[in-house]
């Protein structure tokens, strides 16, 4: 194993303190417990609904890396690949919370969705309203090593931007809870990797795959997906995670949709745009409207290599929430 | 090999194809030959000096990335590791020039040098006034595999940032040229490798690395570098980058900088930030103001694991430019 570390056990903290001497006029890291929120000049002083995620680490740049104005009010990491507890969540909703209440946008894995609801709990103990959002966007499997029910994955992402976004203009409780609900339910991806990761403080590869074969709908934690395929060309590949998302959502002519295509952390970008040119053109063939576009590592496995492909349908409010501005230390919209 | 690619040989244009798809509002793609513009709505149509760069593929974003808004007119990607011959770049070119001339941003190889050289005597030949500056921020080697004189690696990122905001602010063309010498002076680079990477239509790696050692120095193509060190800590590896960038530019207390940590392309973004981290408590140690940073794949070696370093020494010019806002597929700044 060879990664840029100094000991295994501080890469989170040190990845984190990293994260705020870099950016201190966008976050503010709180060390004990570990959680991120926006720098006082960024942070409004009341009356806005609290957008609050985490999970894991190891998929950075989510969650912390989209703390900032518009989308999230804070983060909080767990351990690579393994929840927070509920202290620091809690920590951070007290933090977050303007008067107006908070939302939890969590990933449906069993750990995420224990520690938010205690956390939820406490909070409700000290009069802060929480509405907590289930991601469960992947299409590959309906339950999992670590799931029940379809896990959350890269849709995170575009749901964390949609729900800061209509936190960021001033609508309710309801209505943020709302929107969110409407971007989860029109949002689906699938993910492909072509090797393992290697979990820091484990020290060798989460899974063994051959020079030959492929994992497809593999998790972000690498946990196991449909099945393994030989390995075959970007196009082939390509429409082997398209497909599936095309049927689960019923995707139909004329129906518009905001496309990701995501690194899992070690594929060069070269590569992410040829898959993307691949989702494109079968768009196009499909009469659906691609009226946004994002391509890059957003929901990341460590140094995995793979990609995952992740379509929103949009309506109106969706593509406007969308097309607000924000400003965190990885996603920049003027 | 395991690629999310076709046809080896297609790679570049595909995925130069996928990056026009991706952003129309921001890029148009020509394709033959092919070089990167600004869509029509975001090129001026008079007046602004030109701002362009190319070479070898295989370091994305750089450079199609960075064309929009404050950053290039034009990019002019060649084959993978391979500087593009003088045709696209005079075509793009004459694209670019509204006939207050073009100034050409070059890193520092033999063949991007003679390539560049050529294309500026094209456009001599049509009364486009070229102006070339060579980007050689590795203080690595003196002279290597590719070049001579040192090779130009990740501060072209910054060195484009600021001419395209000269430019974009409307400055004369020896204007342009002086800001952007003035940032080649003061740029200093250096990199890491700790893995290989494959060029697609070779199929075999670069250059083989034992699992105990890392190539220090090394280039942006895989070439070798000061000297082969066993494994070590982010901190001890971090230390090793700066130490020589903080002696080349002759560092002192009070001096300020802008600090790029630059992936190779295959290290995961947290890695990343535990080495920026290491880079603000030594700069904080000397003395030495951090203005600004940025983290993340800027200048990649395809899918190699490691990292740069580098250092952008500025006045309040310099700074006020970096500052200038930004918008292209792979760099966005308000």
């Amino acid at each position: 194993m060879k990664k840029l570390i100094n000991d295994p056990h501080d890469v989170v903290t040190e990845s984190i303190e990293g994260l705020g001497l870099a950016h201190p006029e966008l976050v503010t890291v709180n060390s004990d417990p570990l959680f991120v929120t926006r720098s006082s000049e960024n942070a409004k002083d009341q009356g806005k609904v609290g957008v609050i995620s985490g999970g894991g680490s190891g998929h950075e740049p989510l969650h912390a890396g989209f703390v900032g104005t518009g989308m999230l009010d804070a983060a909080v990491p767990g351990p690579v690949f393994t929840s927070p507890t509920p202290d620091p969540i809690f920590e951070a909703a007290k933090s977050a919370d303007k008067g107006t209440g908070v939302v939890f946008v969590v990933k449906n894995y069993t750990g995420d969705v224990l520690n938010f609801d205690t956390a939820a709990d406490l909070a409700d103990m000290e009069d802060i309203e929480v509405r907590q959002v289930i991601v469960n966007d992947d299409v590959a499997v309906e339950d999992s090593t670590f799931t029940a029910g379809r896990r959350g994955v890269a849709g995170t992402f575009l749901v964390e931007k949609i729900t800061g976004a209509a936190a960021e203009r001033g609508l309710s409780l309801d209505e943020v809870e709302r929107v969110a609900q409407n971007a989860i339910k029109n949002v689906r991806s699938m993910g492909v990797a072509l090797t393992s990761c290697t979990v820091p403080h484990v020290g060798k590869p989460s899974f063994d795959l051959d020079d030959s074969e492929i994992e497809l709908g593999v998790g972000i934690h690498g946990e196991p997906g449909r099945r393994r395929v030989p390995m075959s060309s970007a196009d082939e590949i390509t429409d082997q995670l398209l497909d599936p998302i095309v049927a689960d959502l019923e995707l139909k002519k004329s129906d518009r949709v905001i496309a990701l295509v995501n690194g899992m952390g070690g594929t060069p970008l070269s590569e992410l745009y040829i898959v993307f040119r691949r989702v494109a053109q079968r768009l196009s063939d499909l009469g659906v409207t691609l009226e946004r576009s994002d391509v890059g590592n957003f929901v990341t496995s460590l140094e995995m290599q793979g990609v995952s492909v992740t379509l929103l349908r949009v309506d109106d409010e969706l593509l406007s929430l969308y097309d607000d501005p924000a400003e965190t230390p990885a996603f920049v919209q003027k």
